[in-house]
């Protein structure tokens, strides 16, 4: 129950009590996040195994499995059999929407882990656009280079038109599909899962020194990384007063994939350095 | 690409020689197995964490993220709030679709895992279904019993229409909404993935003895499990001829959760006590 009450959804209809968190005992400036929109690519980027939605011929609605990959403006590329229902759905009406979840870290409710929803218009892609997207594909499902050729498989590309973005309890937005496509993924998504392990597993020590002197709860008797990503990490703080959420931002952005493992040194660095001051 | 060839559809439209797979070379009797009906109650007690399809307000379809858990009959009980889109969308029209995939076992094709969608109508429940139900989902989601208090969150039940059952390449039925609702769950369902790794980490010699003496394989080189259920296990075999799937079933089946072990050890046994009359 503590995971839901550091993240308040402003309108739950709910008494506030609820979800109330021990504050801050020192003030500490606001850290980075990655936008709605980054968060979504970057969940998109990371998938492979998602559920489409279609229509079926009743109209009413199918959520099946598929593979999927994502281009660079973050398109998800599928192909798909008019063996299976959502092929000859697709075919039928090409309205459609595609949903992935990371899946949820250890220890912590599942519903509290980050998912993506797009909708918008499956389209066959053609010449150059077909050819990437089809090696794209395939670079992810190598059996595809077998099935992609046989007659009941289609190409499809889904024409993004709308983005919704959970990345867990309270936390959540929608995302244009222009800023959906521009956003940059992250580059160190795909080593974020194992790097909380280590931190969680190795470093908890250091994770108690960050958030005494840089997450503003010099009271922390323990921290426990439950994100990590470019631009900082977020921490699940046990105080006396209570459990709180925090977040603690990078130096910098990290711009390369194994970038995680230096922010977080100099993140323990800084934190050695500090000279927090209770304020208690 | 060896992972397609073991398990043909019968009507993909494709050569059949993608298909071929080296054959038994001692005829062994057809090992049992559970039926669609089985494997589809299967997956989706194993779920919690799903995908749901709902109608938006233009009639397009909606896939998003849901956590879910099953009643006695299989009937999903899922708890959302109208602050998601998806809670909206049944607030609306009730036609709904539910889709589960396992997570694919390690070093198998991504798609060649086991998944499960049902179409229905989802109803609020009343009275004493409707404890029943909040309690099983409670049960699943401990931090519920903080939120399903909300006056946002509605609790639904899906009346299940229609079931398609994908058991991974080549493997797949579509099921009664009645044989869904009568199968029996498999005890084992949740023991299966930790058996699966530890037969191929441990006892990777007396899978291939099982290969050589039961399977129909005395040129077994190798033999990986892919899945492991009540009625048996599914091997991928190596021999000098190709690669091939094979069936081989337990003595009798698991009635209980622990029973994969001694089902397994009984295996072993018989293989060790066959006399293999090579065929070659």
């Amino acid at each position: 129950m503590s995971d839901m009450t550091g993240n308040r959804p402003p309108d739950h209809d709910a008494p506030a009590e609820v979800f109330r968190t021990a504050p801050p005992l020192v003030e500490v400036p606001e850290a980075p996040r990655r936008t709605p929109a980054e968060e979504a690519r970057a969940l998109m980027t990371l998938g492979t195994i998602g559920t489409l939605g279609t229509l079926s011929e009743d109209g009413g609605p199918w959520a099946s499995v598929v593979g999927f990959v994502v281009l660079e403006d973050g398109s998800p590329v599928l192909l798909v059999s008019t063996l299976a229902e959502h092929g000859r759905n697709l075919a039928r009406d090409p309205r459609a929407s595609l949903s992935f979840g990371e899946p949820p870290p250890a220890g912590v409710d599942p519903l509290d882990s980050g998912r993506v929803s797009l909708a918008g218009t499956a389209v066959q892609p053609e010449g150059e656009e077909a050819d990437r997207a089809l090696a794209a594909y395939q670079e992810a499902f190598p059996a595809a280079r077998l099935y992609a050729g046989f007659g009941d498989f289609t190409l499809w590309m889904l024409r993004v038109e709308r983005v919704r973005w959970v990345g867990g309890f309270g936390r959540m937005d929608s995302v244009t599909p222009e800023s959906y496509a521009a956003a940059e993924p992250d580059p160190t998504a795909p080593a974020a899962k194992r790097a909380v392990e280590h931190l969680n597993e190795d470093h908890a020590d250091a994770l108690l020194e960050i958030a005494q002197a840089l997450a503003g709860y010099p009271d922390a008797t323990s921290a426990h990384c439950r994100r990590i990503d470019r631009y900082g990490l977020d921490l699940w703080i046990r105080t006396p007063r209570g459990d709180a959420p925090a977040r603690v931002g990078f130096a910098e952005p990290c711009t390369a994939p194994d970038g995680l493992r230096s922010a977080s040194v100099e993140l323990v660095r800084r934190a050695r350095a500090a000279d927090p001051e209770p304020a208690v």
